[in-house]
């Protein structure tokens, strides 16, 4: 796979008619003099995340005889309702959304809305997943993966760096949340491209820090399990085949932040910024306030990620932390 | 005074390379086949507010005498944090922001942050305006009024109608906030102009009525009392003259709304949207909530006019309403 900055600009071109440029927005809470700390609000992005970027950068890329076959994928979470909605949106009759039979009714609901089928397979997501590629497979769609090996994929993830830097070019260091690491890969090789001495540092949760133990222990961790609870769904996990292979020296650092931290940082961005976030859109904001001289810098750009969360979740972390942020 | 689209143009064009064109958003909750909802969320503009659309609109005109002189409004909320922070960005170096002295110190430390002075003046808004503007006036500063009496302000809040048909030309019906007026004038004025059939429907709150009783009584209501509660601080207090002049027969009808129904729209807003947004920004959907029928039409844009909601009143506001939208 060959991946650069030239296929981010290209897929940057190809999804500007479809998609939000997304505000950066400097925070009076955590600036000071000397720091200015600024949020990049994909929240606010169509499908309340930045993973409407990458699927529309693939599915902008499809021949008439691949649209023609229908899109399949397998993701109960944002992925699947960006597959969802970007097929509406260009047109393309047939969208399946495999999911588990598991899953909240709330979230069926939203891919069902932007258009899609969503398929009910399985009774966890590794279930969905084999019995969902079979599916595919033998129905003959095309499969749009959620980041694991498809360039494209990460091109669209990436665009969200060439924003940031047109929005301030000032930004000496961007914070960025990795799960399977579509989102920091694209970002690293947009923002190193055009400002090779800008920082970018990665942020995992200790539930789940497969990207951290992959570089110390230089094994590929396609699968990595999750310790304790969690409250970044989008952070768990194994990790991508492109980042592994090209990631660590765009990446300057990678900050394991606790989970309790997490949810002050879900906290914090109702409470002091009025932007309601989901787990993994918070923790760049974690990493910022376990570890500020870690993440350094002295214009400081943190991705939040995405704002899809769980009502109860969010009500209950607000009552816990609410007199604590 | 005279007041029509073309002011709304001009400011338009003034205006847009410092304001954000913010979403307009369908609401997958309340669509359904027949009835296409929208949220026009001007809580990602700058300043979580529509008030920037006005400050920049009329600072954007001002002589370069008037700069000089310096920038004065009275206001401790979002007309007072628009006019400092517009100040900052057009490079007018003395903004004072003259406000109550009881004023929380969130509030304060907003203005300031955006570079402008806070003056405490009186103990409450009657006073601060009092002695504000012999402030304003012993002191030849040049006075930024909130909307009142001053066109260009309203110029600035109907940019919103601009962008509105702009982004859906089929919305047939805008459910706008009323407080002074200032925003639905400006946007029932832009709306009207480029598309007449379209209707425009006010919203005010059951403890402050002061346009709808205005219009009954056929009397310029400078004041109006507040009864009881509520959670609209923006839209309690007189009518504008403007707005009290030239808005009747813009408008197709005002529905009064429950400070109850309100309370449940923030909550909506921020479980179900997943936007936070505040007390008068959530009126639009509870006229929606309570009298769907008479809202009516078939493509409807709620606008929702700004996020910034105190934290301890959207904690108990749902705690109260998590489990009832």
């Amino acid at each position: 796979m060959s991946f650069g900055y030239e296929d981010i600009k290209a897929a940057y071109d190809r999804i500007k008619p479809y998609i939000r440029r997304t505000p950066l927005e400097t925070s009076m809470h955590l600036s000071t003099e000397d720091k200015k700390y600024s949020f990049k609000l994909e929240p606010f992005q169509t499908v309340k995340s930045f993973k409407i970027r990458g699927a529309m950068s693939k599915m902008t890329t499809l021949t008439e005889e691949e649209r023609q076959r229908g899109v399949a994928t397998i993701s109960s979470g944002n992925h699947g309702a960006s597959v969802s909605y970007a097929a509406k949106i260009l047109g393309i009759e047939k969208a399946q959304i495999i999911v588990p039979a598991t899953t909240p009714q709330a979230k069926v609901d939203k891919i069902r809305y932007y258009g899609g089928e969503a398929l009910l397979m399985g009774k966890n997501y590794d279930e969905a997943h084999a019995m969902g590629m079979v599916h595919i497979e033998s129905n003959g769609m095309t499969f749009i993966d959620a980041y694991y090996d498809d360039p494209k994929i990460y091109a669209g993830q990436g665009t969200i760096g060439i924003e940031l830097l047109e929005q301030d070019p000032d930004i000496d260091t961007v914070v960025v949340p990795i799960g399977g690491g579509g989102l920091i890969t694209g970002i690293a090789t947009a923002v190193k491209a055009i400002k090779p001495d800008i920082r970018v540092i990665g942020v995992q949760t200790e539930a789940c820090p497969a990207m951290i133990k992959a570089f110390e222990d230089k094994v590929f961790y396609e699968e990595y399990p999750v310790t304790g609870d969690t409250v970044c769904d989008a952070l768990v996990g194994g990790i991508g085949k492109l980042s592994y292979e090209i990631l660590e020296p765009l990446v300057d650092d990678i900050i394991e932040v606790k989970e309790e931290t997490i949810k002050k940082a879900i906290v914090h961005m109702a409470l002091n910024e009025k932007f309601i976030v989901e787990g993994a859109g918070a923790a760049a904001l974690a990493a910022v306030i376990d570890e500020p001289e870690r993440v350094g810098g002295s214009n400081i750009a943190m991705v939040v990620s995405g704002g899809n969360i769980d009502s109860e979740l969010f009500c209950s972390l607000l009552e816990e932390f609410k007199d604590r942020v």
